[in-house]
């Protein structure tokens, strides 16, 4: 089949009542299915059913430097977690704290204390006229939903390939001292799939921000979710680029268990220099006591050491993997030669990127909730909702089963080319 | 033996060489104990091991409607957690919301919450000139150390045995409307373990404060905490008296199993009215996907319903009873005829409150921890850590084994020997 682009305006005709035939005949099926957002299927929440073993009636639940994980106390962590999550996350356990059960709720309660209290000494957020965030877009909607509530200015910065635009970046954070962060998930990226280059990682280190409490926000969500065994992207560590480059303070690091073990039950930390740690440690003195040390405990008796975690990460592997080769296998299938859209090929992570013609993303999305399938809104990948192309759809394979996501995307490709041929033939018309 | 202030100069002095000769006897055991806090013994821990039996992998961990307790979501809790902890708190599953593991925690971010975001729809305190809060004293130092940190200007008002003067509160919350809130810890309170009076809790219910964003702060922490079978504390429900009154939205109240089942690793709970849970979950929404759901139903399939926890706090009480007992009773032996110091007789909760001779406190905890034992600093029942009589000492039984409890009080009761007759002597000559 030829672009549609190419086609006559009968020939689009022609092909658009044919979708739209095969599109009441999907509608037909009935089908109900939520795809929204990244959520592991329960094949993956069953890999982790054995942690529920690993602590019974019988167990010592003592650290091994003594601590009763039973009691109140330990803020930054137990030892082991911090051991294991320095692993995880390529850091000194001693740069390593242990949160509760969402890094998300972290990066929130993070922006909450600049706000209130400002960083290392700095006047507090919300005492200045107006705070910036430098947001590569598409990017993470419950990123810019954070920085939104808090009434924070948020300023696009595209993404490209390799990370976002640096020229941009270290242009805006040099002039704008108003500038306090840039979210970032710099390896298989939400919703791209993409890992920052070297370059990127290394420019980021060597910022010169205008604001002396400029922080990158890095979201290491995905460090561990690979596809494949060999082919892996590596990302540089950026605490220790940061230190290199002099710029030790710059950068608040975040990841959890969420995707490794159970969503919601698993264990987030943080990464980040002393001075840092000084100041987030202040502010958690006053906040708790201490978070689950049990659960904490369980996590590094389930795992026993990285070599476990990343025997398991091979699971997840195995079970999604089929899964984002199906949705690129079917978009390769059905619009590899018509020229209506674009889409990332990642080597882990939760997302596919789809780039539809300008202008076509929430009618596709729209068109796809009539069948019965429901993608992330569109829009959602942009600070506020506005995606100024209104083509970026987030695709999110890991949660239907394969028949389920085959079908799924059987009703998005044909979504996407009814779309596409009404807004080529709108413009021949 | 005679009252201290019937005695003679030269009496005391006897007296004081005998008790110094006692002191440096009991030094040199080399006793190190830490009661500083409100801390459970092993053995209270020990209770709740079966808890880690509940859930193994072959658990089913889906919830009555359906919910995978594994994956993301329910940010309200599930439901037979919050029927459970409403149960617990005396309130409506509706009215409930299951957090994390502190209920500390939940305070701290309502505050900063308040701070940041304002109470539905008022201005954000931190847009205010001045925000105070009232603290009834002696109270607990972890709620003064939350609005410290605000900047929160902290007005002391004294309890009294039916929980804080009323007509002190009411005049003040009247009057002042940069007044937006009150600590209580209403049942068994910190430190003194007493219950607040119907007629207290009625007229908390009935307060007219100026401040439209005015709200009690109502920390049942020690709800189920009771120390014997049949006389026990009964405390009003507070939030059914205030929607009685006509003041449904002016209390939030909070609870947790932290003194249940483990610290650090139980579950925490709000209850409040519908417009103030909306305005919460406004603010959750973004700060997480949610808390820890196998958790939840880890705590819910242990106690099966609220007779189960019942039974399971009885068994808190036989434990720590006997501590209870043995530290009222070596007062009574030691004090209770010399004048120099009253204390409470609580039913429950956590602590016996001691108040000694005015300028006594800080002299009795420092000689106390010279001898190897750490009681709660003096002044930290005080905001600011200002005991303006310097004489209220916090007294936390549960922790220590029975025999070092004994050893502990027989140098506590010492060195209140020691310091008050020290003051007596030198106001004699």
């Amino acid at each position: 089949m030829k672009p549609y682009i190419e086609m006559s305006a009968a020939e689009l005709k022609e092909e658009l009542d044919a979708l739209k035939a095969e599109y009441r005949k999907l509608q037909a099926l009935g089908m109900s299915l939520n795809m929204s957002r990244g959520v592991p299927c329960k094949d993956q929440l069953d890999l982790s059913m054995a942690m529920m073993d690993v602590l019974d009636s019988s167990s010592d639940l003592t650290c091994e430097d003594g601590t009763d994980c039973r009691n109140y106390g330990q803020l930054s962590g137990i030892e082991e977690a911090r051991e294991l999550l320095g692993d995880m996350m390529e850091n000194n356990p001693k740069d390593i704290m242990i949160y509760g059960n969402s890094s998300l709720n972290v990066m929130f309660d993070t922006v909450s204390r600049c706000w209130t209290h400002g960083v290392m000494g700095n006047t507090p957020w919300c005492r200045l006229p107006e705070v910036k965030f430098l947001c590569p877009v598409p990017g993470y909607d419950r990123h810019f939903a954070i920085t939104e509530y808090f009434g924070i200015t948020m300023l696009p910065v595209p993404m490209t390939p390799t990370g976002p635009n640096m020229d941009i970046v270290e242009k805006m954070v040099a002039e704008d001292e108003a500038i306090k962060g840039i979210w970032c998930v710099p390896k298989y990226s939400n919703p791209q799939g993409i890992s920052y280059s070297d370059e990127t990682v290394r420019r980021f280190a060597r910022l010169e921000p205008a604001a002396p409490d400029f922080r990158i926000f890095w979201d290491n969500a995905y460090g561990m979710h690979h596809l494949y065994d060999h082919q892996q992207d590596y990302l540089i560590e950026i605490l220790a680029e940061c230190k290199r480059a002099g710029n030790p303070d710059m950068v608040y690091k975040f990841a959890s268990t969420s995707k490794i073990t159970f969503p919601g039950s698993g264990i987030a930390a943080l990464a980040t220099s002393p001075n840092n740690m000084e100041d987030f440690l202040n502010h958690m003195r006053r906040q708790t006591i201490g978070y689950d040390k049990v659960n904490q405990l369980r996590h590094v008796r389930f795992f026993g050491d990285i070599h476990g975690m990343v025997e398991h990460m091979r699971k997840h592997a195995d079970i999604i993997r089929p899964k984002f080769e199906a949705v690129e296998d079917t978009l390769e299938r059905d619009l590899g030669q018509l020229n209506i859209g674009t889409w990332t090929k990642p080597l882990g992570g939760y997302f596919i990127m789809f780039d539809s013609l300008p202008g076509c993303a929430k009618d596709i999305v729209a068109r796809c909730k009539k069948a019965g399938v429901q993608m992330t809104p569109a829009g959602a990948t942009w600070p506020y909702g506005k995606d100024p192309n209104d083509s970026n759809i987030r695709i999110a394979p890991t949660f239907p089963s394969l028949p389920d996501l085959q079908n799924a995307m059987d009703i998005f490709t044909l979504c996407v080319r009814i779309s596409s041929a009404k807004k080529i033939l709108a413009e021949k018309e």
